[in-house]
């Protein structure tokens, strides 16, 4: 394999059966249009290959809605004299898969020993084109130590994971314009799709007599294969460059003429320049994106690939899309979004990407009449954000999500109707993106409206407390899914009055700059501003305890069995168990599933001081199970911010490494929940660069306050604030600045109790202890 | 056996070991001050043989605290020859058991055949005297149809039935002045108990040459029986008289000397003297209790049946007693009194034993600071009585009623916590006493002041929606337990504002009468008559739809699985599992555990019409388990008032059987809950009383509303109106009344739309269809 440098490769040696599953995430490659599982050529369903399509969803037979795989075009298999050269058939006697992390393309080499002892070198890389976002190139080569007749099958496999599917039907495999082309529609909207595959090989320039081909179909499944024969020669290698092609009816109007429009076109380019001008679109991204860890190659790496991960699946290119859960990696969790994008992806895309930022805060208010529906269908007001948003904003989440393991039954889990905070997480995102971006025109384009509606939501689900004389939020779950349908979760009341407060605002701006949407607004609704006032004023928010500055999770929080951790896991009967739920181990003990008051810690830092930070991160984490993959970056950002870098600093790193060692939850219940895990990423990113490097943008001023771990002499990395760049170093003693020479205005920082005007091209230093 | 009038004799031939537990129920005699379960006379613990004290409780070891059970002084058994003539031992060749429930005492004949072919007939009969509480007479023969050595060992057995003992400790036993005592206090509160016993033989006329008599002691388990050994001759009877007297440190000073005397003096009245004045009591029972079914003999019996089972376990004698779930038949649901006394019994005392009612009420002004304690161990304010009480009115209940059967975990239920009517029937049952009697001086002694404790609860409880402008109960648990931590459910919502109205009323007649205490009332709480007059008028009750006529029982249960019950039974999986709780099989379905809306229809029959009743009956009937024996009384009651009584019948007759045919649940989980059913059988009363003869009193006039199944002729009762007796004949066509001679003033009556004034001494007859 040519190689990029070691800082940037994720390999792994060796074939191993079990980690077929773990590894198609770990190695996925992606760009944001479609995720490709990092699945070997020859893998087909059983193997989970996919191509997972972003914001294309289907649901068949009532079970679960979930997006749909594409039918695999880079399906290939050789033979060798008639032996299948498959690593589920032929145990390989070396085996390398990488990727490489800097421009996102899959590597793989393999090396078969064949009867009669020949040995066989197959080599492939592969890459979904950055640049054109439907298409995916690949390049297979094969090398044989000796004659014989060689036969590669390649084409387009229709046997692909699904979860709740099959979701294509009137299948149509064919091969068009040189091309083959597999054309379906998904059952649900009968939304059309077509996968367009082509192939040039080193051959061709050397003539072609002894080359067989063939084209076989397959309409059922909606495969498409062509086979090439011939007489191979010892020691010749045999390359061949395969273009592929997915649309949809989603973004062009004939995705058959479109696919195979589109695949000749990527043939025209070949794969060296397609490959070329995708290392530069990489090349550009990480540039804005990357962030150097001095002094900790291990937590470099972790740190890199967890942005990769970030930056394969970001929907750059449209509005409408989110980042679901599990990402791009299959068709777990329905492929839907969840608050994880606001509260832990959103940062990492505000400081480096703003445009995608903006994508992901348009897709909740293109997502607004979803909630809307959502609110209406339980009798309140406003907007009801799906717990698990697809493409309508409409809740993929059902009232049974967990199956108890014990009886097989469906379990009642209150996911969907009882976690509120997602409204105020969605406006929170949209508030946050106008405070760090300045662009009012999302408040104007539906994002006032959008806060309003979740305001208004909040104020029809709360109620008054007459005798205490106080606004409470009841009977919710808050992110500590363990504990359901409690009274008055600190988190989620500390939410809502944000969000109150965030409407109070919006409504002023759109007011000012648009009187006519605003009195709309107010006029159709029975709850008016001044009622959001009232409840915003007079909203209980517990407060920490005057004694020991704890803050209850929630009303009778501390009257829970107070078992410690290991104890609670010895009386695990089923290793799958829920522990949430009706009769889940944890829900009555004041064991966690995840940071709850922690992440209310982090998020209202300016509101608690240091004592009660560190009182509540020291009774609460011990009480964790870190059962969600969303919880070790909040500790270690409050251990951060609490000047106890060394403590947050393991959490960073399961948090970083969670999709390298995949050592993640697989099951809850008999659900699989495999998968990448982009709000780790993000919380990758959070951690080090808000957390460890202590950056923070209110929209006016950059405040450093570094609070790095032992190992790390300095971390680096690039803003993009309010349009204009910085680059920073964070060092142990010192803040270096360089503001873009082509900034076109100044950018505040403060650091050390210090704070500079750069203006663009000027470079500068604040250093710890100076005056 | 010399036995009455088959009309009121429960009787049981052959011997099953598996009907011993249902039979120690079924048999059961008792006083108020203690039951004594029907049980053989050689039973014992496995046999679960006991005498159960109303008002003693005790706790060991943290396990659940119950009723005590006393060492049981009638312990007997033969032995003829040297052969055990238990049923344990040795089959009978004939085995009756008999009640006669018109004078509550229990019977017993068995048959042996011996070695050598004799026959041995053993014949016992026994009561706990309804005039002396203490004491417990019996009698027991022994006749055999051949010479032979013949042993009776009798005395008192410590080895009696316990759940979670033992509980006594300091177990002496001793033979003192000719009787046996064991004395012992309890393990919790060390409160001394003691029980005697002594025997008079028929040989004792006759010298007692041949007679050797021995006494043992088993001090550990507070044992002493005497052995008397004989050589009884062919054909002869023996019969030996058995005084017993049980005392208790709460009814005497020095139970042991107390227990004593008691038992002499009854040795002194001897046996016959002891039955003639017991019996002479329950004739005067019956004078007043009695309910007469013309054209319905099953019917007969089992409604006397059920009336005979209150009578038995009414605390005549105390007003700090209640009457618990479970009656005086042992421990299960720790001997704790439930809503059950209130809702479903205290309608039987009020019409025909007032002064009963009267204790029965004051037990709830009694426990009143234990209701504050729990009130406020919530943080709320007032009264929130206890799910399960005791004599404290501390909660017995736990958080952790069932465990589930398939994991054996403890499961957590909301009984405790979340069964907020409770509150709301205590104070229901004041002021329906209250109502009846006219005895303001319940109100002055406490009553008042309970029934504002209970208003202040549900004012601290309760929370406002500012966006409907109204008050709302919610996370309650109402009657249907399946259906835990829903909103605004109808039934309490119901007695909620009837508890407001309630908690006003008696407060303005308390400020009239006792200006000081009401001052104090008021001044000493937020919580002013004003807010709970606001709250009154804006309190949320889910009312009738305008199309359907359906009420739903709580928010969104509309929305829930409809799934017919016969399906949802096929769903089972453990004949035990438990239907509600977390994961309960019922609590995601309209399935309901007992009737909810339609016992608000009954309650507040005013408030609804005809078509309303009828709607909801039929909607809410089917999807009704009626896993709880409180539920088909209702559904006969409100069938009754709707003009189908003939649809009520089956309802009837299934709460009137219920300890007759002990077709009840015997299990929750891996919880035993049988024993007798006071609720069905006051149920019972109700539906035959209140129900088909349509008979109510207002405070000023019975109404009587006739609604006779098809086989019933007439129903016949006395009733207790305001102090003055009338008898009632309430025919198919015709009510006849008489009013006593003894009365002191006129009864007014009123059917078939016509009233009259009954002057004492006077009859009269309404008629249908008369002007």
């Amino acid at each position: 394999m040519k190689l990029v440098n070691q800082d940037w490769l994720i390999r792994e040696n060796g074939f191993d059966r079990n980690r077929i599953a773990a590894d198609g995430n770990k190695f996925m490659i992606g760009n944001g249009y479609m995720g490709c599982r990092g699945t070997m050529e020859e893998y087909t369903r059983g193997e989970l290959a996919a191509v997972t399509l972003a914001g294309l969803y289907d649901q068949v037979d009532g079970k679960w809605r979930e997006p749909v795989n594409a039918p695999h075009p880079l399906y290939a298999v050789i033979e060798f004299e008639g032996q299948s050269l498959s690593v589920l058939d032929c145990e390989p006697v070396e085996h390398e898969q990488a990727l490489d992390i800097r421009s996102a393309v899959h590597h793989r080499r393999t090396v078969f020993k064949a009867d009669r002892g020949a040995e066989l070198v197959v080599e492939s890389e592969r890459f979904c084109s950055a640049e054109r976002l439907n298409v995916i190139a690949g390049r297979l080569s094969v090398t044989c130590s000796a004659d014989g007749q060689l036969t590669i099958r390649t084409g387009i496999d229709g046997e692909v994971w699904d979860i709740n599917g099959p979701h294509l039907e009137k299948l149509e495999a064919a091969e068009r314009q040189n091309s083959l082309l597999v054309t379906a529609v998904t059952r649900e909207l009968q939304v059309p799709l077509a996968v367009a595959e082509r192939i040039s090989s080193s051959m061709e320039a050397e003539g072609r007599e002894a080359v067989t081909m063939e084209v076989r179909y397959d309409q059922q499944s909606g495969s498409v294969f062509r086979t090439i024969s011939f007489a191979c020669r010892a020691g010749k290698t045999y390359t061949f460059d395969r273009f592929a092609a997915v649309c949809t009816g989603l973004d062009e109007e004939e995705p058959g003429a479109a696919a195979l429009r589109l695949c000749r076109e990527a043939a025209g380019t070949g794969y060296t320049g397609l490959l070329a001008e995708h290392e530069a679109c990489w090349e550009r991204k990480w540039a804005l994106a990357d962030v150097v860890i001095e002094g900790d190659d291990e937590a470099q790496l972790a740190l890199r690939y967890s942005l990769y991960q970030l930056l394969i699946i970001a929907p750059e290119h449209s509005e409408k899309l989110s980042i679901p859960a599990r990402g791009l990696s299959g068709q777990v969790y329905k492929g839907a979004v969840f608050w994880d994008t606001e509260m832990f992806m959103l940062p990492f895309f505000l400081y480096t990407q703003p445009e995608t930022a903006r994508n992901l805060v348009m897709y909740r208010i293109h997502t607004l009449d979803g909630a809307r529906r959502k609110a209406a269908e339980y009798g309140y007001e406003g907007a009801f954000y799906a717990w698990e948003s697809q493409e309508t904003g409409d809740d993929a989440c059902t009232l049974f999500n967990v199956n108890d393991v014990f009886t097989g039954r469906p379990m009642r889990t209150y996911f969907r109707d009882k976690q509120v905070h997602i409204s105020a997480d969605a406006a929170y995102g949209i508030w946050e993106y106008y405070k760090f971006t300045g662009d009012e025109g999302i408040l104007l384009q539906g994002g006032a409206e959008t806060v309003w509606e979740c305001a208004r939501f909040f104020y029809s689900y709360a109620y008054y407390n007459p005798l205490k004389q106080r606004y409470e939020v009841l009977d919710v779950t808050g992110p500590d899914e363990y504990h359901e349908r409690v009274n008055n979760n600190a988190f989620t009341n500390a939410m809502v009055k944000r969000t109150l407060f965030i409407a109070l605002e919006a409504m002023e701006i759109l007011h000012a700059a648009c009187p006519e949407q605003y009195e709309a607004l107010v006029q159709n609704s029975a709850i008016k501003p001044e009622h959001i006032r009232d409840m915003h004023d007079r909203l209980y928010v517990p407060e920490p305890d005057s004694e020991t500055g704890l803050i209850e999770q929630f009303d009778r929080y501390f009257t829970l069995e107070d078992v410690p951790l290991h104890e609670l896991k010895g009386r695990v009967l089923n290793k799958h168990e829920y522990w949430g739920g009706g009769n889940g181990l944890a829900t009555t003990t004041q064991i966690l599933k995840q940071a709850d008051i922690v992440l209310m810690l982090h998020l209202f830092k300016d509101a608690y001081d240091t004592v009660i930070k560190k009182a509540n991160w020291a009774y609460y984490e011990p009480r964790t199970e870190h059962g969600s993959s969303l919880s070790a970056c909040i500790y270690a950002m409050v251990a951060a911010d609490t000047g106890s870098p060394d403590w947050g600093y393991p959490y960073f790193m399961r948090t970083a490494t969670i999709d390298l060692t995949g050592e993640s939850k697989q099951y809850v219940g008999d659900l699989y929940i495999g998968g990448t895990h982009p709000a780790a990423n993000g919380g990758a990113w959070m951690a080090a660069v808000q957390g460890f490097a202590g950056i923070r943008f209110d929209g006016e001023c950059a405040t450093i306050s570094p609070s790095l771990p032992e190992k790390w002499q300095a971390v680096q990395t690039r803003l993009i604030l309010r349009g204009q760049q910085i680059k920073v170093r964070v060092g142990r003693q010192q803040v270096e600045l360089e503001a873009d020479a082509g900034n076109t205005s100044e950018v505040r920082v403060a650091a050390y109790g210090q704070s500079l005007t750069l203006e663009p091209g000027v470079s500068a230093v604040l250093r710890m202890g100076q005056e």
